[in-house]
């Protein structure tokens, strides 16, 4: 059967929400009582192969319904189009569909048309790897450097990376590919935890998390600061006790501060040695982190920036302007893998390391095979990369994550790895699933 | 009756739409065929006054409902509220519904969700100017420093701009407004005209729409550029031809080019002297257009921008890169008049015009309010300023833009002017209106 046969027939969309907030897991700075949340992107074609791609975008609860409206807005122009018409030429399809005539009004290529588009290409990317029976992360690595370049739009990056550029990234990788898939299929890609520290823990459990991680093996951890800089002192001492100082320490500030503040606060976290401070300010802010990178720079603490980075164009300007030191991808808020390689490809060529995001619900399942092809064919090593773990809601999935102690080991099941399982899809269907009428009926939830 | 009387009881959101691309109006190099569209807000109270709060955000036809979508959700927030806890803080308020910690990971302040708040946020100045008994941009002038300053959320832009060197320059400009309301009321704020040279007007209709601006007395004239340099070349000719030397021409290219596109593509429309190249390249793209600005500067061509520039902080960051000659604001992209006059605070601190966007539907009406007040409390000049003015839907409003020759002469009725007629928003409600349903039945629009 061929790769390219049919043409979309229907695409779902399904809005499922779990009620984290219950249990405080993801508060942060700026994000009290979040409910993760993904809208949930069935692509069914007409071929005969009854192959279908699953795929999701990410939010944390209120305004799934308006992600899940834009999906199926997006929706209708891609029913019907021939697969070969997508899968053929699928860096000039997804310029197509992020660029529409009438929707770019509402980006263009950010917030929720852009997010809601991801969800969409996830599902389409799904259900290519799928029909080539083999993991996303092989699909892409399987490539050869011209099809991997045909995915990508290079629309408004072409200053700082061309289409040739990029050919000349991926081909001087490929002789050495076989080695670091040799590698990756033994020892993983690393990762680092951020189950330790919410903000909304209380001492007692952060102390307990952090055992538990160190007893699983982890070596590197994140902690979420921003609220108080005496409390994040004295939650970072507590940390480094329990830690020591031969592991890492990541702070994330999830954009609390202006950039003068960022400054100030970190200068008084310094002595803590934090690898990175992740979004010090306003994700829009180039030169904003440009500013703090700077400040940061003698007390050797490196900016983390990227979930809520929009697009290739913010992520071009923050290399350009050498904001960061560590680029963050996600699997959801950018166009999917196509744009992700976009970013790759940039970061590569100003030799900052990719440590993509994730968490939430089925980003862990997402991205890690994006960090796996940066590997394989983009910048070649690990050295200094690392992707977030966190360990939630994984007993949702079909093909979970599969780690082995601080690693991400390579999926073996074909598809992007994001398919909920069908009970799950169910009983947290919002509002109407199980979960969601007992949690109203209860009165512990309001509509 | 106090003006802080009573609480938020209800608010509608309409999705209505104009059947805008039958005619052509409105093309661009990026945008084909549009609709001009609104998502209409209505705010109610339970006060005794029985006045209602109407306020607009502005869309090219498909997504509208995703628009709405989003209006309703926020509304969520609102209902409910007491107006002294809305007026009485108004920056706090702002900042409490666009950073609402589960809402804000779908921005945070943009797209879809930030330009769904400016139609609440500017149904809610209706609301207080009628409750004023006086036009917005009167009730504005009115305020002293403080009450203004209180009216914005600074955060994200205290590295340029604090409140207190916002309160003074407010504070300078006082003793002196009044000779400017005199100077507004007579001689209203200059415009120029966007309704000559749409991309999809032939030849014809081109020379045509000259002559009978020229006529009208305009003497400021936008086409659309960014196609075809060829073309764009021959349109050029054309247009200098019917409106001589002495009049000015302005460009707009709608995003259409890359960095160095850019740059090349106006150096070879540099002959026909454009004051200015809009959007020339991708609305995120601070270092870009401060790229182009400085290669174009020998020419003598501004850059101007910011219709689709998603927030302040954007706007910061141009302004901190001397990125672009001209601000233009708009009335329904970011947070309403809060943030747009945290917008005109930056740029008045950088001494860089702003000349705001307008067209549409109901941008006219909206945005010469805050033109006047920029005029009477900010800028203290027209020198250099210039409104865009769109002949097209005044028709559909309760208090239309009143034009003299080519200026906006300040509006004399109660409220933020976008009320609309009563008939027109049930004609084009979509896609029930009547409008709506006659073209679905003879087959000239397809659902």
């Amino acid at each position: 059967m061929s790769l390219m046969q049919g043409s979309v027939s229907k695409i779902t969309v399904r809005d499922v929400r779990f009620p984290t907030s219950l249990e405080h897991h993801g508060s942060d700075a700026m994000h009290g009582e979040v409910d993760y949340s993904a809208v949930y992107v069935i692509v069914e074609t007409d071929a005969d192969d009854q192959i279908t791609g699953h795929g999701l975008t990410f939010s944390l609860g209120r305004g799934n319904n308006i992600l899940a409206k834009a999906a199926e807005v997006i929706s209708g122009q891609i029913t019907g189009c021939r697969i070969a018409d997508i899968f053929g030429n699928f860096g000039v399809f997804w310029r197509k569909v992020t660029q529409e005539g009438q929707l770019r009004w509402l980006g263009p290529e950010k917030g929720v048309v852009h997010m809601a588009a991801a969800g969409i290409f996830n599902a389409l990317w799904d259900l290519w790897a799928k029909r080539a029976k083999k993991p996303v992360w092989k699909l892409l690595a399987d490539m050869t450097p011209t099809e991997i370049v045909n995915l990508v739009d290079f629309s408004y990056i072409t200053d700082v990376l061309t289409k040739e550029e990029a050919l000349k990234i991926l081909e001087e990788n490929k002789p050495t590919q076989g080695e670091r898939e040799e590698q990756l299929r033994s020892g993983g890609f690393p990762a680092y935890t951020t189950s330790i520290a919410w903000l909304g823990y209380s001492d007692e459990t952060l102390v307990q998390k952090c055992r538990e991680a160190l007893d699983e093996g982890w070596t590197k951890f994140k902690m979420k600061v921003g609220v108080d800089v005496a409390d994040d002192r004295r939650r970072s001492k507590l940390i480094r006790d329990q830690i020591g100082w031969e592991n890492q320490l990541m702070m994330d500030a999830n954009q609390r501060w202006d950039v003068n503040d960022a400054i100030e606060w970190m200068k008084q976290l310094a002595e803590f040695r934090p690898v990175w401070i992740e979004e010090p300010t306003s994700p829009d802010d180039v030169l904003g982190h440009a500013a703090i990178a700077k400040a940061l720079e003698p007390f050797n603490i490196g900016v983390a920036t990227g979930e809520q980075c929009q697009n290739r164009v913010i992520f071009k300007q923050l290399l350009q302007a050498k904001a960061l030191k560590f680029v963050q991808i996600d699997s959801c808020r950018v166009g999917s893998i196509n744009e992700n390689i976009a970013i790759l490809l940039m970061a590569k060529k100003f030799n900052v390391p990719v440590c993509p995001h994730a968490g939430g619900v089925g980003l862990c399942e997402l991205v890690q095979h994006i960090a796996m092809f940066d590997f394989l064919c983009i910048s070649a090593t690990t050295d200094g990369r690392v992707c977030e773990y966190v360990d939630h809601l994984h007993e949702h999935f079909v093909y979970p994550v599969d780690m082995r102690k601080n690693s991400y080991m390579p999926p073996k099941d074909p598809g992007y790895s994001c398919e909920m399982k069908r009970n799950s899809l169910e009983e947290y269907e919002f509002p109407n699933g199980r979960v969601w009428t007992k949690l109203i009926s209860d009165g512990k939830f309001k509509l």
